[in-house]
This record gives C-alpha cells, sequence and structure tokens, in this order.
C-alpha cells in the first residue's frame, strides 16, 4: 500500500499558510474514550475487537473520511505503518503494539483518527501553517458528529476520561512544528526553549517523543489539558507561536546583518553538498534541507520551497524503502536518499 | 608586476607528465658559491651589492633566461614576493631576508636561480610528473655554463662548499611533490613516510620548509648532498617515487573496490561544495581540490585537470590579492577565493 502517498509529500508540508516560513504545520488532537469498554491497556482482545467495530461504525460514515477506509491493524506491513507515522498520521506506540487497532485518514491526509492507541479514540487535524484556531474548529466539528453516534467517556467534574491522567479535563494537545534556524545557529534557541518550558508548554524535536533528531526543527505544545477551556490553551500556544515567528524574523535579519557572508557560505554549502552527495543519512540530510529552507525562504536560493519540504517528507527512512519498493539496511537507504535528493535537485 | 603571471598557474603544475596523475612535478636544485666571497650570512652590504652584480652578468647572457631580467630584491613589493614564492620560484628565507639579493627565472618558469639567498646562486629547475634524469640534465648545463663565468667555492675533496655543511658536496636537493589521497585516506601514509624517512629521505609538506599545511600533498627529497654524486641521489629519489606511485594506485585501486560509495561521496561532495561555496580559506581549498583531484584523475569528474591544478595554484593568498589587485584580510580573502572556485568551476 502507500507507493502512491509515498511519492510526494502531506499538504500540511507541502502548501504554504500563514507564517509557514517559520510555522510548518498547526496540530490539534483530541483524546477520547467510549463509555463502558476498558482502557486499551487494560482490555482484553475481545472487548478490542467489539471496540473498533464500534467506533469504525461511528467513523465510516463522517464525511470528512469520504473514500478512506478504516485500516486494521496489526495487519498492516510493518514498512505501511512506519510511512504513516512519517507522514505523522500515525504515532510510534500505534506502530509498534500489539493491540487489535485501526486508524483512518483523509484523503487530504490532513484529519486522522488513531483507533485504540493510548485512548479508544486519538482525532487528529494538521495545517500548514499557524492556524491553530482553524484546525480546533474543525476538528471539535467531528468530535460533536462522533459524540452522536458514541457515548465518550465523560465525567461532569473531570471532563474527558483519558487512559492517562495528564489527557484528562479537554483530552486536547494543540502544537506547532516551527523551524528555528536563526535561533539556533545565533544560540538563543536554548534559553527560548527554557523560557517556553517555563510557560508550561513543551518542546520535542521533529518526531515527537521516541526520536531525537539535533534540527533546528521543534514542536511545542500544551502539557496541561485539565482545568482551562481548549480555547484558552489553543489560545497560549498560539500566542508562543508568534512570539517564536518574531524572534526568529529577528534573529534572521541579524544573521543576514552581521554575518551575512558566513550563514550564505552555510546555506550555499549544504545546497552545494545535497546536489552532489552520493550517500547520506536521515539525520544529516534533514540538517542540510534545514540550511536549504533557511536559503529559499530568505531569498537566497530560487528553489520551489515545495520541493525543500518534499525532501524532508520522503528521506525518511520509511518513505526511501517504500519508493524504492526494496528493504535496505542503512548503507543502502543512505545512497538511495542521496540518488533521490541529487534528482529532485538537479 | 606578475599580474598577467597570477592569472594562470606554472607549467610544472598545469602540464601533464609521466605519472603525473600521482607525482606533481619534479624539482632539482644545486646549492652553489663563488670563490673570494663570504657566505651571505656573513656579508657585509657592500660586499653583497658586488656579488649580486658578479652574478648578474653571468646569468644575463645564458640562453635560458632569454626575455626575462634579473629581478632586484628587497625592491619588489611584498606582495610580488610572495607570488613568487606561492609559484616555487622562491623560498620563503628570499622573500624575508633583508640582504642584497636577486631572482631570475625563465619565461616558462620552469628554471630559476635565487641569488644570495643561503647561498650564493640556488639553481632550479621544475617539470611535471617524474622526470628527474630530465630535470637535473638541463640543470647541469646551466650549472656548466655559469661555471665558465664564475669561479664556484670548491674544494677537491668535499666537493661544492655551501653556507650550511648539510648542502656541501654535490649541493644537490633532488624533489618530487606527489599526491597521495588514496594512502591517506586508507591511513597506510604514516607507516610509509616513516619508511621513507629510514631511507635518509626527507616528507615535506606542499610547502616546503614554514608551512604546515594538512593535504595529501608531500614532497620528498634527499637529506644528505656529501658522499654520494648527484646520479646516485636522483636515482634514488626516483626508485622512491616510483614505489609512491604503484603504492598509491594499489590503494586507489582498494578503495574504489572496497569504499567505492564512500570515496565517491567524499569526492562528489568536494566538488558541490568548490561549485557553490561563498568562503573558504586556503587549507580548505587546498584539501577539497585533493578530493576533486583525485575524482578527475579517476574518471569519475569530467572537469579538466589542468583547471584543478590552476585553482591550487591561484587559491594561494598572495594569489588571491594578486588576481584583485587588493590588499585583503583572512576573511575578505576567503570571500574572494571562493569566488574565483565557483567562476572557474562554473
Amino acid at each position: 500500500m502507500f507507493e502512491e502517498l509515498a511519492k510526494s509529500t502531506s499538504k500540511w508540508l507541502s502548501e504554504p499558510g500563514p507564517d509557514s516560513e517559520i510555522v510548518v504545520s498547526s496540530r490539534v488532537r483530541l483524546a477520547r474514550n467510549v463509555n463502558g469498554f476498558p482502557f486499551p491497556h487494560n482490555m482484553n482482545e475481545k472487548d478490542a475487537e467489539e471496540l473498533v467495530g464500534v467506533i469504525k461504525n461511528a467513523v465510516n460514515k463522517n464525511k470528512i473520511f469520504k473514500g478512506s477506509k478504516v485500516i486494521d491493524l496489526p495487519a498492516l506491513p510493518e514498512l505501511d505503518r512506519i510511512v504513516l507515522l512519517e507522514r505523522h498520521i500515525m504515532s510510534y506506540d500505534h506502530v509498534i503494539n500489539d493491540r487489535k487497532r485501526a486508524v483512518i485518514f483523509s484523503k487530504d491526509e490532513q484529519t486522522s483518527i488513531m483507533i485504540n492507541e493510548e485512548d479508544h479514540l486519538r482525532l487528529q487535524m494538521i495545517l500548514s501553517g499557524l492556524r491553530l484556531e482553524e484546525v480546533y474548529k474543525t476538528l471539535d466539528k467531528l468530535d460533536t458528529d462522533l459524540e452522536k453516534k458514541i457515548t465518550y467517556a465523560f465525567d461532569i467534574d473531570v471532563g474527558y476520561l483519558t487512559a492517562c491522567p495528564t489527557n484528562t479535563g479537554t483530552g486536547i494537545r494543540a502544537s506547532v512544528m516551527v523551524h528555528l534556524p536563526g535561533l539556533v545557529i545565533s544560540k538563543e534557541i536554548g534559553k527560548i526553549l527554557n523560557n517556553i518550558s517555563q510557560l508550561g508548554l513543551v518542546t520535542r524535536g521533529f518526531y515527537g517523543e521516541g526520536l531525537d533528531i539535533k534540527t533546528p526543527f521543534f514542536q511545542i505544545s500544551n502539557q496541561v489539558s485539565l482545568g482551562r477551556t481548549e480555547k484558552v490553551i489553543i489560545s497560549e500556544v498560539n500566542k508562543v507561536a508568534l512570539q517564536l515567528v518574531d524572534y526568529e524574523k529577528k534573529a534572521r535579519e541579524a544573521l543576514f546583518k552581521n554575518s551575512r557572508a558566513k550563514v550564505e557560505d552555510n546555506i550555499w554549502r549544504a545546497y552545494g553538498i545535497l546536489k552532489n552527495v552520493r550517500s547520506i543519512n536521515f539525520e544529516e540530510a534533514v540538517s542540510l534541507l534545514s540550511s536549504l529552507r533557511l536559503g529559499v525562504e530568505s531569498g537566497l536560493i530560487k528553489t520551489d520551497p515545495k520541493k525543500v519540504n518534499e525532501l524532508l517528507m520522503i528521506s525518511q527512512p520509511g518513505h526511501i524503502q517504500k519508493l524504492f519498493s526494496m528493504e535496505m539496511n542503512d548503507a543502502e537507504r543512505d545512497i538511495k536518499r542521496a540518488e533521490l535528493i541529487r534528482k529532485r535537485l538537479a
């Protein structure tokens, strides 16, 4: 599966959006559980099968998923699961756990539901650029629609009940993925991430939990989902994202003003390597593509930004294997990744 | 002066010669002194002036130097002296010492004489590739011709007398400049250089004494010039050079057989950086040009090898300043060097 999917990047990464030269994407997910079923980690197989069936029925008729089917797991081959992970449709936990579970995503890949992940339902929507409110509004409609067909586990005092208490209450996590090369190069990033964590927000790398790739891509999200309304949480993350946009713009301006030769050299070298490389691992690819992205965004290099974003997506290990239709070891993948990058930038 | 000269590379670097994919050039120099004059380090200014005059007269009529003039030092501006140093026409000592002295070189830059360097005369010839015997034969003729006009300081038991006893006897230094990236990458170089030193030969970097740039270019020369004939000395250096050619060829074959992806990647990255770089210091330029040279020599990259050799020459600090007709600090030079390299490789 997913041969066609894996050839291009997701809409949320390839399309421009508000402030998308810095805010790559905005994402909201809602954790929900169905009344009368144990939480996934306490479930037996029969419960799991029944639950997946109940949710399938509720989800299948929703118009957002028109033309999409619920995909049963673990039946889906591992490589396909990894492709969905790399496209941010599925979590790492949903790739590897061995419960009866499922996933569905809209044709445009912007909306998805993981069934029987940590919670019975994880509703998610991602859009390019900074537009958390729009994302939440759309996702809220889907949530309301599903609630007509499913009785959610809900407590009038506490809110939505979830498998892990950190998600209880609103069950919301609002996050933005930001590209902050200016703040990384100017070494201001450490102080800023520290300030963000003091505001009760969490910072992760490009791939969320589990993978720690040191590149200038960061995900910022709320930590607590209890005791505040969804609106307040969205507005807090949005406010920090706007501040980051402001800081990053100033950092880039200062860099191009004070260290122009060095920054330009760094960008052009990255471009030169990417266009000629014969073997490259994913971490280096992301790091060089990040430099190229900065070069494109600053008008220095005339390349379609979509191409750069596409390479960020399809350079991932699962995508490389999918695109070349073969299983490969690291060294083989590095060579094929280099081939792919060269061709696309040629 | 030397504006035209500085635009291209010396014949001994740009022309192909026997085994020149590994042996860049062959060089012989003869140390000679004029009877009746103190050695340069013991000279007063009047002696020096007189000596320079005597040698000028002897040299001026030699047909090798037809169309060339003796250039008086220190009158020559420092930047011009550095250009001659970078073209291997003059030694570092001849650039900086403050004696009355002079230099002359043939139009093709292959033959030169430093007057009043460490010795009264330093005759030198360089040709591309491995052809020490040819070089010595030609230089010997020049030496014989000069000896008709000048009485050399000579002792029947010891041979030619020189300012430093290490040069006494034949006064000869025979050297080859070799490019050994294969032996450097395969890490065999350490052992091999050690063996060479046990044979009584000396290894230096690209620029001989004084400058230690860590790149795969090495100069191998005899240490002792006393007690053996010129023929024997030449033949010893020649033998070692042939062995190095053999070792380097085998090392390159093994590299391309066993680590093809890595070696090719390294070469293409160097090429990509050089074609896009915006700022580069000389050491890195030599290192990347060395990789490019390997790529060209192994048929991987279709670029005129002359271009690569030319860049090795004109990327030098003095040449950069000469070419852009301005004095520059390091940072400015690095930018202009990058500009030059990009243009030539475009």
